[in-house]
């Protein structure tokens, strides 16, 4: 399997987590650990950064883990600027997932704020990975902006309906100069698996992992689950057929 | 991982191989090692029974391999018995796949004939895992018929389509007193992983591995998704929600 | 639009109804008118059958519409080539819709005693329309029987899923020398439109207008869906495309 | 069928068609009249308006048809706007299919210009009705920019595909305050009756009718599957639902 490289960093696992709707710190920790996971992604608190005693990030500190903060809860670009710079000083990285959502109820992307606060960002030093809607000429226009990977939904925020956008993600891994990463959307193991055979460079879960029976044990599913669909990308899958011939060949053994 | 019991006999791979299409016998066995499947399905050819030096079954000597042989090729219950024959006598084995399709072109099952085949082989000591439609009546008159196990199809045979009757697979599932092994349509890993998600027992593979770029790469990402797969079901997903919230709580950390 | 026939007799709608499931008797009957339906299928009960005075086949007495009993509650052959036997007598019809379901949970066709009472049916003179699965095999066999039309299902009944056989009916409708009658699991006017589209002679409609809001104003609209999807395919669609052009010219009006 | 209204006027068709692709001017046409569309989208082209003999726009010159100009070919706000107002004078109608597609190979929608170019053409007196990507917070700010309607995609121009972006679509439907419009991909009748079926106010469609074997019928099956995917709107459809109960009741007929 072919390491992954944004912005000039490498991972060795393409399965990036996220930390919401754990039971528990040391669950949440132990589900990060299990999954091989390189980037885990944490939302912003400012309490929990002013007094610096953040269980959160503590128990994250792991020679192989990397944090990407986030800034959910931005509600245009100038929050999540603000909440980027917060996370900066605090966090101590220049990497950051932007989320910029102004609906409370399905948590979508804005596509014009999200392009706005790539555009400041990038130019202010950050590593940006923005999570937006599954829309190809956004995309363009964020690599344009100098974005360091994109992060299109494969179905709304929390369904785990998985890839209902994939006739829109195929275009934007066609036409992507930057890594692409599935957010949002992915329930199962099977369907972190198909957005890596489509050639997705990575996939970000959370709410599969968090709040199944046993996460720990998701965690590891989703780990091989990715690796097996990054493997059959690079194996070449065949082409689905019509109507195709059966695998055994007919050998009229009984007929002759 | 639970390991699956068959006929009384352990399986630790829930991964059942077909070995048809490769493009040489040497590739096949690499691809069967490196899928980690201990039952793997062979079409019988009287000249090779005869004679005694059949390529394919002396490559696939292997400890932790038993071979399966399946009667491909047969019309009706009369071909199919006496094919089965021929194969415990000349393999020395009672296991076999039964596969009853009339129609040359696109392979499907004959229902009839397989449950009457079944009732005849389950009484001459056969292990008789059957290749059928996706139907629960069906499947619960093999039960009673002595099958060891049903091997409904997840899509036509060869197609690479995947779990296209995945609504009758949940009702033979939920139904079933024996193993349930979707066979026919599993074209990609996330297809396996799907299919051992919904609760069934093992998948056979054939066509998606022997024509992929690399057979042997597939072998092992298939291997992988089925593990995946099955340890998420064991681990119990979540259930998709219409509409979800964000797996970030939404702190209002900018606007309090 | 073609008309539809069936052992001889011209349909001009396409759209068969079922009385199930109704408010009032006067509901359904005007569910019917409104739908065009010329075939409309009761189920039987005996106690009506004795004492001449159902409501449900006086209601339906009108020159355009034919009753086509069922025998719904058949849990094998011979009760059903019994039922059917009643049936000829009492509506004074050999014409039958087939079903035979031994499992009462999901209601699914047994297709060796369908098969078995085909045969026996079609000995004695009926127009036999049996209810089956999606199974290819099945339909050629339940021809060489004599049957008058298949209907397969769609998905399973009452689940209003639309076609989820697909890939099956379109190897039936390729096969088929008989009308082929999609039945069950059809819940909305597009999936009747879509059947019909697909090469379906007819599509045999219940439960989803029998439980919307407005059975009436439902049936109305199956029956122009049903129109619209016949004429679409004898107008002849237009293939899917992977990735296709703009309907509009790309006049390069603003660029020469 | 509840009449439509966009900006004040009313619609009896909720049929929109496009006018590319077609054989000739007169198919085109006999297809308009037999759609029953009173909207028609015409695609500009500066000779024509300049010469004032556009047999296109000739051809249309009938009491029950209006005719909404679009700027495809347009890459961004600037050109639309000045095509838009070229069309204002050429065809006198303030109406505007607003439609900026700066890649050529996918003509999907710009998100950011369109904004931009609605809120200038608002400001102008336009009656915007912009080609969008399935976005529900793009279509918010629509909104708030003076848009007419919204018309998201169904899946990519041309291809046929139906409502890919349903799960999206759905959230439109249930957040906008202006009709919303399908868009691009509906290929079948049943694609047309689905989106209406969901809620949807209208569609618009194109490819499907101009490339079909034959268009002018194809118009037709267009009409009667939008008016039924209306009324059954209306009508309200029943709810699917996992794994139902048959619609004719299970009267143990035979068994008491």
């Amino acid at each position: 399997m072919q390491p992954l490289s944004i912005a000039g960093k490498e991972f060795h696992s393409r399965l990036f987590l996220g930390t919401g709707k754990f039971g528990s710190l040391t669950q949440m920790r132990d589900a990060v650990l299990a999954s091989g996971s390189e980037l885990v992604t944490v939302a912003l608190k400012r309490m929990d950064l002013e007094t610096d005693t953040d269980g959160m990030v503590v128990s994250l500190q792991h020679p192989g883990i990397n944090l990407l903060p986030n800034t959910s809860g931005a509600r245009n670009a100038k929050e999540a600027v603000f909440a980027a710079q917060l996370a900066r000083e605090a966090l101590e990285t220049n990497w950051l997932k932007l989320e910029i959502h102004p609906d409370p109820k399905y948590l979508l992307p804005d596509a014009r704020e999200t392009l706005k606060a790539t555009e400041e960002l990038a130019k202010l030093g950050f590593v940006v990975l923005p999570y937006i809607h599954a829309d190809p000429v956004l995309c363009k226009q964020l690599e344009d902006a100098g974005t360091a990977a994109v992060m299109p939904l494969g179905s709304p925020i929390g369904s785990n309906k998985g890839l209902k956008t994939a006739d829109f993600l195929e275009i934007i891994i066609e036409q992507s100069k930057v890594p692409v990463v599935i957010d949002a959307g992915i329930g199962t193991p099977s369907h972190a698996a198909a957005a890596m055979e489509m050639g997705a460079d990575a996939v970000l879960v959370n709410t599969a992992i968090a709040v199944a029976g046993d996460p720990v044990a998701m965690a590891r599913a989703f780990s091989l689950s990715v690796e097996a669909g990054r493997i059959a990308y690079e194996a070449k899958l065949a082409t689905p057929i019509k109507h195709a011939v059966a695998s055994s060949p007919l050998t009229a053994f009984l007929h002759d």
